[in-house]
């Protein structure tokens, strides 16, 4: 199994706009082959602070995923919004 | 639900230690009241990079965990291995 954390900083009059476009790819992603779970969790201290949580079966449905049109076509508008550069870790579980 | 995630940046030569001491947390954390779940995860291109993913049923038992003496103990200990400080974001769910 691969785990994915992604850490994005969100300019705080584009929140609304992130998020709709951010929906829309949680929607689409969680039915993909491999896809375990997707998710978007919010720091309820900082509220620009969003943090994509995924699971993927395999570093195969992950790269499939990363090619899929809806994520070569949302992210880089979502990355419109962002303060700074969206920080992206792939993971294996130690424990 | 509260989810909490924390990222580490752990020196190179204190990984082993670093993890000795996770791992025991972990193992402690699992079966206190209120936690759904709690891990770690590592960064596969920077394998200093530690990410622990929480979920608790509520804030309160989140707020246990960090009074509890397991935490209190063992956190600053791990915490002697770090690089820089810990970031930690308690969350909400949004999707």
């Amino acid at each position: 199994m691969v785990k994915v954390i992604a850490t994005f900083s969100v300019q705080a009059d584009n929140l609304d706009i992130f998020l709709t476009l951010a929906k829309e790819l949680v929607g689409t992603t969680v039915h993909e082959e491999g896809c375990i779970s997707y998710g978007m969790l919010q720091d309820v201290n900082n509220p620009g602070k969003l943090i994509m949580v995924e699971e993927w079966e395999s570093r195969d449905a992950l790269d499939k995923h990363l090619a899929s049109t809806h994520f070569t076509t949302l992210v880089p508008q979502m990355g419109k919004h962002t303060e700074r550069e969206t920080e992206i870790s792939i993971c294996n579980s130690l424990f």
